[in-house]
């Protein structure tokens, strides 16, 4: 089955996005609104649970936000001053219902509804624990691992338990926590994925992106720091620094690709440091050609940067049809092979006999630039030279990121001779990681403790991967998980 | 809202109905057959869970079986030679489909899928406990209260761990429970609710009831006995007595209303059963009258009954619609009054100037008696003499069926005239207790150690009631549960 | 697929049941209890429109009413004090929506609705006729032939063109027609389908059968007599009979299966008439036996009659599912075979051993009651004497009734002895047709203008049958239909 | 309630794509991915005819093309080597399924399939004469008045009676014919909407734009030129020319907003015209500015052209959401102020301090550029500068685009100054009217006979508007038209 998304097809995509509201009287619509500004971290399912002051109540859907939580039903259903919902996208597991977030537990303490932005790398030795020591897990979410760890942690206060929780568990987290004393917002100490704090009149508002903000007209205030906790109680915000400073990493990706353009990520524009990176694109790897264009959308930033810098005009040479949002399956087999323009199609009166300098944000398998590339041939290119923004992805990543396993990379396969050849371009090239660090405003990368989370790039994770380790949980994981149909 | 259901919305309601396959490749298929034949004891949802030696595949849906598990793709999604399903009847908490049975738990033994018939009457205490050192549940159900306590158990064995569970809980549970060892059934000490075993080929079959036996072509084995657990694993049948004898308590509305008439209970056929409290009923309270109209479709056995012993004509004086399976919703408030009809309709050319006796099984609410003698009435029937299958219904069921709180039980507020005044009928009389344990074979009801479980009637539980005592339990509970939409 | 009609599967099914409301700010509501009461006319799809004094408003879906027709947004949208209804079994053709009546035309003299009971034995030969004048057809039921003879007649008024219309068709029809001048209801010369009148305060109603006037709480006031048109205008009732007297001749299968036993047909009351059938059985072919038994529920009256005639004690010999307005598809070839008892299910404690009378209304292919006898036979009984409340069921019907092709009869291929020895019964009769028309209150039937339309028994048709002497038309039309998906 | 479009309200819209297959056993997938490169024309239902020398089937649906005709079992039931889809704008009537084309009719000729991109202005006119004559119209659509015409025609061959039809209708029609005797297209005698031919193989193919022919692989032949008749028949092309000869007028707004930038209209690129009217507007209307900001999508083009050929820097000062093809309903009163950022964000770090010109193809109503100057105004904007690629809109449409009525058009009821005014922009204005044809490469516009129909600008109505004069014709439509629910 192809898609109207061929060339999405060869993305890495950022798994998850959270967003809550505490202290106003349309906190669940509040949520959906700012869910639907992060449908682009997730697009598989979504949640909110509000909370009444006496009750929780939770409303989970598989799909788009839009849809599901754009009913006055549905959000009537979602009562309450306190809300926190949660978009994501497809797991390595299992996509079934009772995966979706927020998760929720009642605890002794009283209802706890998480939702998560990351990956928790030691969560199968964890879950192996708690199910030896008699805990119920109802998804195979590793999220739900958090909860069981509150639940069963010796200390007194929820705060302590929730703290002991976070201690134990290692890996990438943005969390926002809702209890019937407040709401809880945290990042995992080295702050490898993003979590903002806004305003809007009294309430206060916590975000995978400003974007978010944005769109229901809250002012940013300032991110979550990697390793802090802050909590809101009856309108008062604390804030906890449980772990031992260190150095953050946020994931660099977010800047290249996962985050909005229009997105304040760790106070630079994205939209300017993808501009960048096409600016130095053209520093590095210039070429002469008449047009430069971009593979629609996420390689437009680029693209008009490396257009300024070279002075090479801007085109649009391949146009993404207007509903690139909704799947077509191609029906019958003889007609697959057209797939491919469903999505874009040759601008070809621009293209015919130019020379054309294509402007990608990255390459995963390269499936996708192959098809694109032959696109350009087909509408009468002279010559197409690939530039992208990002280096190589040769690296998996365990933090949140559905990223294919390493033999699937073309950048692990092939070195840059081979990339070239197997896309059938006239010239190839990926900006320098050092080029990337400038276009953030950084002289270099540092060879130690870099600024960044990089390891896609270069498999430098910055945690230690405890289930990479341990086959014998994760295939045992996989015996004992019921399959709901 | 109105219902085509206008008589049986004055019904008890048996609360669950379970079946099970061990040994069959058409596992799954046989549980749809023998669910469809229990779903008169549970009509909201129903749930299959099957096993095929690796896995554990769960299908729960709200609604009939007919409809949601009799469709080929459902069916192959459940492989393997077990099975387990549930019909359930709503509890007095949530509908959600989380509640749905079978419960599915991975304990560090592996997998473990459990359907219940019946009531704990200690689980609000129990989960209270479980809660507190650290369980998280993920429904609102007693059930789940079980699984919590084998995950939690200090013993080895899943089969000592399995047995410490059920010495914790108290109340009426015919169980069924499938793991990777093997399938167990088993009843509690009194044997409140029933549980029959069948054999069909190699496979050996547990349900509710032994119309579910002939529906799939099985034959009927023996019931499974009060405080028994029968373990099939690998083809072989073993039995465990794990508790001190008593005597056994089954529900004796097993035979007044719940079971099929084509089911044999306890070694006595429903259908006789009935027919003999019709004959005691004309024995006890005759009348002189032109003809025996049964309340359809309850009634009609006890009607011939009463007929026969009486030699009054058995006549069908209300003719029920094909098609009350289905609930229709009047619209519009300007003809809800006429809703009545939908359902059931005098046989006016049958009924007018006649002196009628209407036999029904039992009054609960005594709202539908109301109507059906008021209908008769306009019909024109001459005389309206009412007799009731059964004795005045005084008291609540805790376990395992949907009784409406005492002060809405007809006979628990009125006495005999007052009830005969209340549905207008020109003379009302019910089996006496002792004519029912009459008809069931016995002498009369033994003043100590009766037969049969009858509190219904007299307000002889025989089990202490924990949770009645211990409000606290169930308002915090109340508040805790997260509300799913 | 087997379903859990498997005895219902070899009946004759009526093909459709009208409805309408003249005078009523409740008339949509009120079809809508009207077709529900007239559900078992026609299961397959159902559709209601109202005329509100501008506009005409329609809604139609596949399926039952309840589910459909019972949701107060329908009825709102239904706004008006004019409404017709209808439901409708699949015809031969296509089950498309299109189909569904009513239909509607918009007319140069305004807006036309009809919902037709019966079947137009000249329609092919109609419609290849106003298809070559230029008309254009938007379903391919019979029904619409009447509606282009509207349109292109050459006569004046309105009631001048319908009669126009009326004279050139052929066949049965009892039809309800909503225009904005009012309300005709007409029954064609022999009156072979049913239709009556009935009031509702002031509104005129008018019905299949006098059981949708009960539930909707109108008085029944006459029928509408064979060639009879009746108007309702402003409130006022005219009747026209512009046709030649003949004879009528209603069909007798009303009596006999189609109509509900709480129903008056033609002034007889359809449960006496079905007892009277039964007792006739009882007298002509007399057996000795232990008891009689009803196939349910059809048999039921019959049943009734023939154990009071005779003496021998009725006893519910075969439990019906209390589920079976569901359709149970069985999953899985392996159990397949098991799939008759779905339905209905042996009283086996009742059955071993005994002599048994098993008393149906018809027998058409034969195929349940050879199953039937086999369940009984199975469940230990000693001799199975079948009795049939109606004659030998050898013809098909063109009058609006679904038969299988004659071949497929069984009456038509075997004697006496070949269909007692095909379903395995000891003892096999049908009522004669001269016992039927007793039953009735005849001497016995006429040989010549008899009282009913018997041409199923008989193969005396009482009109020309046009289409079936020209299959041209028949197979042009199947060329030209659209098949809509 | 709000949508993702809050400046797509604000367009106007094609109402119609149109798209035949003759000659491909692949013929109905083919139509349904060129359904789905046409979306844009029309996206509120579809529909696809197939026939396969035996017969026609039909499927038509409300909503996309993808989710409805991309799956196997929908196009394996449109089988045969010819079809003919169409996609759909709401109509000013009724959105009822039976208004979804293609429509069908059943001639004494054979079945007859017609897609119709377009409008007939004398189609109430010619209807009320049909109805008169006895036609019974099924939809509310202009579309089924021609093949009435047909129907009712004197003439005897299908060819002599479709010229016969095309010669009573007057206004605006693409339209593509499927008959058992092959398929025909054809335009209208000013050739007012487009229709380009195509082939594939051996297969000829018919669409509204050059696009649908690029995405499923065909080859780019001609256009069906104005008043010319196309003929395919086993394989051959014969053209008819039945009309008197006159200048062509074709819609110089599918240049403007309609078309695909891809698309190859009249010989010209949709991508360049737009790109060279924004540069006329550079060259008319030039302003002092740091950045020129596109309105998202339309806008990119014309944006592209005023950048390159002002020398200001083009940039994404507007984000649009990934998600815009979902309509997103606000839920909550609370928040539906905060709906315009849903769709479209602003670039604040890029925006704040600059002075901007705004690029747009045209204003219809002017409430978006409203919105899309304050939001930039919010955003920090020192200055804002609207630049239109079309001139002022002042006339409404009946030759098939839906546009609102003549008072709601903001320049028919404001000048530059109040326009400006009105959407408070530092400066307005319009390409002009000449500059628009020079873009199109004319020295300007004719005064007599221009090249384009451009009366929504000009007022200049090419053809007659019968139906305009006449409103009794279309109030007592409205009144006839039955409502379907």
């Amino acid at each position: 089955m192809l898609t109207t998304h061929p060339f999405e097809d060869d993305k890495l995509r950022e798994e998850c996005g959270v967003f809550g509201v505490s202290g106003s009287d349309s906190a669940a619509a509040l949520v959906a609104l700012g869910l639907h500004a992060l449908q682009h971290r997730g697009q598989e399912a979504a949640g909110i649970s509000s909370f009444d002051g006496h009750h929780f109540h939770t409303h989970r859907a598989m799909g788009h936000v839009a849809g599901n939580f754009d009913r006055d039903d549905v959000i009537r259903a979602l009562p309450g001053d306190y809300a926190v919902g949660h978009v994501r996208y497809s797991t390595t597991g299992e996509t079934a219902l009772r995966n979706v977030q927020p998760l929720y537990a009642e605890l002794a303490s009283g209802g706890f509804a998480v939702a998560h932005n990351g990956n928790i790398s030691n969560a199968m030795k964890l879950r192996r624990e708690l199910i030896r020591r008699g805990s119920i897990f109802q998804s195979t979410s590793d999220t739900e691992t958090i909860i069981h760890l509150v639940a069963t942690s010796n200390y007194r206060t929820l705060l302590d338990r929730f703290i002991d929780a976070l201690k134990q568990i290692e890996g990438a987290y943005s969390l926002v926590v809702m209890t019937p004393e407040g709401m809880i917002a945290c990042r995992d100490p080295l702050g490898i994925r993003p979590l903002v704090m806004g305003k809007l009149d009294g309430a206060v508002i916590f975000a995978s992106e400003t974007v978010a903000l944005d769109v229901c007209g809250a002012t940013f205030e300032r991110q979550v720091e990697p390793g802090e906790l802050v909590i809101v109680q009856n309108g008062e915000i604390r804030s906890i620094r449980p772990f031992a400073p260190m150095a953050p990493r946020p994931c660099i990706f977010e800047w290249v690709y996962f985050s909005r353009p229009d997105s304040i990520a760790g106070d630079q524009s994205v939209y300017t440091v993808r501009k960048e990176i096409g600016a130095q694109l053209a520093i590095e790897t210039p070429v002469e050609a008449d047009l430069v264009i971009p593979v629609p959308d996420s390689g437009v930033p680029a693209a008009i940067g490396y257009a300024q810098q070279s002075g090479i005009p801007f085109e649009l040479g391949i146009i993404r049809s207007h509903y690139v949002g909704r799947t077509f399956i191609q029906p019958g087999d003889k007609v697959r092979h057209l797939g491919v323009k469903l999505k874009h199609n040759a601008n070809r009166a621009l293209i015919k006999g130019k020379r054309i300098i294509l402007v990608d944000d990255s390459i995963v398998r390269g499936t996708t630039s192959l098809k694109i590339v032959q696109m350009m041939r087909d509408a009468g290119a002279a010559e197409v030279h690939m530039r992208i923004a990002s280096p190589p992805t040769r690296h998996s990543c365990f933090y949140g990121v559905d990223t294919p396993e390493r033999a699937k990379l073309l950048a692990a396969k092939l070195d840059l001779g081979g990339m070239t050849d197997f896309i059938h371009a006239d010239s190839l090239s990926f900006v320098s990681i050092d080029g990337l660090y400038k276009a953030l405003g950084e002289a270099k990368r540092a060879d130690i403790r870099p600024k960044y989370c990089d390891a896609c790039f270069t498999g430098d994770y910055p945690t230690t991967l405890t289930d990479q380790d341990d086959s014998v949980a994760v295939d045992q994981f996989a015996m004992l998980a019921e399959r709901v149909n």
